[in-house]
């Protein structure tokens, strides 16, 4: 069994890392860390795994302990994996941060977004950034991951063919994007409460998003040049899910462009193209590791419009999370991420 | 006071249109029609009502009975319309319809989104398209009004000042749109059941959807010319409520476009152009008949993005239509029409 | 005009008693107060009321400035009316408080529940219990109104018919309750997240609530004497509305109940005692100033099950407080609150 | 590998069961019959399952496809099991019905709530009610299975305890149940749309369910006789999920309740006494074939109140079958049932 720790277990991210790892073969969670609720057993905080996990508890956050378990899931806020992964990789321990911390290869661009300089840019060198659609034989290799973000995840699937095939227009691509609360966090927030949230929805960040230079970067390295990207997320009165819709101007006849999605993703477990004409809907992927696309020419038109889902706690974070732990360690990629999506 | 009837009350726009009437000072309801529920009591139907109209109950549509109305409405699906309102017009009863049959001006096209030959062609001279933003002298005078449909309001109030201005390319113009189940009417489809969808977003009529050709005719009107737009509609787990995110691209330096925005609509009690850098929510207009919009420039590049939102009953219907009444009758333009969205 | 303040005006009593004041023919609003918000305009804060109360901005609480207004409104956690009320009384502005201030005439038991002890006991004479189906009388001469809570509203006035007639059981009752979230207030906590909170139902405070003691004060008064109550509060994943369900063991022939609690509120504005075999939906409240209620008795057994609905923020708070504004005022008393429901 | 067949796959029943038996080790699913859908793919009617059961489309009911299979759930609407399971069992194939079709062992009280006579009055002496806490050694001989409905789960669960000990009143025992819309089935009704069920909350069915004789049956033979049993089901806006609130008089000092609790369920997989002061939410059960409970008793008077909590379509359907056909073929209990509930 492998051995695996999780730092900053009692965000969304952390209990649905407990929630598939649970069902995984080869995998047993030795340590989970929470400042705040160090102590308490997950099942009281998570009553869901009430019979799993019955003997794990919080606690403090200790890097002896965390260096005994083969690899680190950070479930962190920004900062966090900066300061401690430095010695968990030095021990011996692999790392796999779910926050931002190693998603951007700029310095600069990460301490303008994030208002506070890098923590480790020593070990971006390393730093793999865990999309194992466009990376996984690097992720094979790599003892540092960065899991990608949800946006970023549901925005690069959709549009990789289109950009690694020169198709479309790189200077005027938009993504207009729609996620559900648990995006923001578990955080107390007061937007976030049901009494504001629900039976609601409204854009937010229009003028910038700390995912937008992710994405670019993706992006551009699929499109061997810079991207112009306009990027608008939206709060939908809904738990899960993020619907990316995405357009971007044909530059030349695209052929069948049905043909080059699936042929894009013939080989990916966790990514469907749906057949011509449909529109995937966010529940059919709630709670599994997938993303599902469609591509559309309307009116046989010189725009294409590209409409991919995910569940951003699964495919956009804790899932995404284990498929790298998969490929770290040599398991069968599917291992703990087979279970079809809960439908209705 | 003046009397009106109501053809096809049953559905969503015909409750509302009761809702905000049994407030309006001036305007008494003496029929409302519907085939399949005639005989029952107004209030059976819709127990929010009980306590207002107690004495009125659906009947058999009656030519008679509707012609000493002053003004009828339609609430009805396509078609109905085109069979009636000749003969109301001819005796003296004015008509605001709230379906499409007289949106287009080009029965060609008419027919190949409805699927039918347009019924009333000989009216569509005398027919205006009730959008009092641009209409509003044309209402006044009018006998025939055809109300604008939900996403072509908030679509083409978002983007009127842009396309008048000619600032940005008409070629390539993207709406984004996202409504509430309402919006599908109060048909028993399985798609609309809550168990299908709650807790989900998708994309629908990717490739072409009937309200296209109306918001592209509106928007030419607008431009001086045709337009190009591509137009997604999204289904979003709330009951009422349309947000439209509006794409363009920029020709020439738009200078202040919060100006532009606040100077087209000064005047227009059901226009409010938000302080800039604002994220409106739908839940601002929920109940009532307003149009809230921001304008956005994300990085001072070459892309506007409009954010635009109504209550696709209200503003998208039923009160826009109310507005119309008001216009058409020499009213107080805000009579019925002046409570406060509800929130939360 | 009568001149009004409101203090503690940020929550979401205070921008009801605000969405309703601004269509009442005969109340201005001169004064809101809110520490935390103080200096920020209404509308900003509630982008819903842009448009009315251009001028209105929160101000730090001011007993100047409130002792002009001729009533207050306390829209405030419990502990403020008890400071503020008796300065406001002496300078000869009357006092509707919303919270539970002067609910309990005992002075213990409320010390008891709130944790503190009561603040101002020597106003509890005058003090009057503003539930307008029991007290109307009262109401019109009083200065210091109690408002009562929601559940207390919802669940009293389902069982007064039967406890004032003497008809059931009085040591066995049992009311169980849904409540929307806001009825939680709009605090920024976990469990009223939209990501917690939706799509899920649960019990809370099954073993003993703050609305419990005033409930059974209330009952007793009705009852002439103690009543055994059982009481379960639930959260429910909608934004408004409260659903009693009111068990009671007849202890009698009691003839026909439909009667009976027709005619125990015939006379009344705000309760509607919907036709035997109907099932009252929230929804059909939903921003307006009414209780709805239906009697049965299945299986024509000993059981009586009564069902009550309300709006937890209008005939549960502001809608109420309203009410007891004309009352107090000789003003119609529908002013302000003769809106139908907004359904859908 | 047990070869199974679903009679009826296209509600929500059905594709729970696909859910289900898509992990599980030991079973195989040879056929899924629809009249409706026949020839359809099952992942195009249920995308959820795109990337399992590829092969496997809806046919036409066929008996001897049928019978070629070990064991057969159908999951239909009554009356269609009494006219195919006879045939099946003499060919061989154990049934499980989900319908409710043989759970009442009274004919007559059976043609009474389903408006019809009974069809397979011969196949009664050897029908199992498939409650495992109750009759897992008949299930492990049985051939055919009435698996409980979804509120008698709920309500049996929390009360067997109580009535099995003879601790309260069989006279008066009150189940107050909420439920979400996928209770009502997917059948395209205008009270399951989510414009009508959504931010709403109502009682259904107060003068009489199909439910109660069921619920009626199961108590009384927990409790050694008859009980008088008020069951109040409620519709709740969510998707899944039940919550039974359970009201019984205590008729002697009950000593220690939640020691009672944890001993009846001590062995019990699929049943959760949550520590003494929980309040179990359904969301800690959604996807999971799991019952929480917690008892009360409020103010230690007279009355106990127990909250239940199941998801409907898992232990108060598709998983509840499941662990009926792990018992009778010798499987492991938690076969295909081990997964976590989803949390958020």
């Amino acid at each position: 069994m492998i051995k695996v720790g999780i730092v900053g277990g009692t965000g969304y991210t952390g209990v649905e890392l407990l929630r598939l790892l649970a069902r995984h073969p080869d995998v047993a969670v030795n340590a989970i860390t929470s400042r705040s609720e160090a102590g308490m057993a997950v099942s009281e905080l998570y009553p869901n795994l009430r019979g799993h996990y019955d003997d794990l508890a919080f606690s403090e956050p200790d890097a002896d302990r965390l260096a005994r378990c083969d690899a680190v899931f950070f479930a962190t806020p920004h900062g966090v994996a900066h300061a401690l992964a430095g010695e968990l990789l030095e021990r011996g321990t692999r790392v796999i941060d779910l926050s931002a911390d190693f998603r951007l290869r700029d310095t600069e661009e990460w301490a303008h977004w994030y208002g506070q300089p890098h923590g480790a840019p020593e070990l971006l060198g390393e730093a793999i950034y865990g999309l194992p659609e466009v990376n996984r034989e690097h992720i094979r290799q790599a003892r540092l991951i960065a899991v990608p973000g949800c946006y970023p995840t549901a925005v690069q699937l959709g549009l990789l063919p289109l950009l690694e095939a020169g198709m479309i227009d790189a200077d005027h691509v938009i993504a207009d994007c729609k996620s559900g609360v648990t995006g923001a966090g578990r955080g107390a927030k007061v937007p976030s409460l049901l009494a504001e949230a629900s039976e609601s929805m409204k854009a937010y960040g229009a003028s910038g998003h700390r995912h937008l230079p992710e994405i670019r970067q993706g992006l551009a390295d699929a499109a061997g040049g810079p991207v112009g990207l306009t990027f608008v997320p939206h709060l939908t009165p809904m738990i899960r899910g993020i619907h990316a819709t995405l357009y971007g101007r044909l530059t030349a006849d695209p052929g069948d462009l049905q043909a080059l999605f699936e042929r894009r993703f013939a080989r990916e477990p966790f990514v469907d193209v749906m057949p011509a004409g449909s529109h995937p809907e966010t529940r059919s992927v709630k709670g599994a590791n997938l993303c599902r696309l469609a591509v559309h020419r309307p009116g046989d038109g010189d725009t294409v419009v590209v409409l991919s889902v995910i569940d951003n706690l699964v495919k956009g974070a804790s899932g995404q999370a284990v498929h790298n732990l998969n490929l770290m360690f040599g398991l069968d990629e599917l291992a703990g991420l087979d279970a079809p999506a809960i439908m209705p």
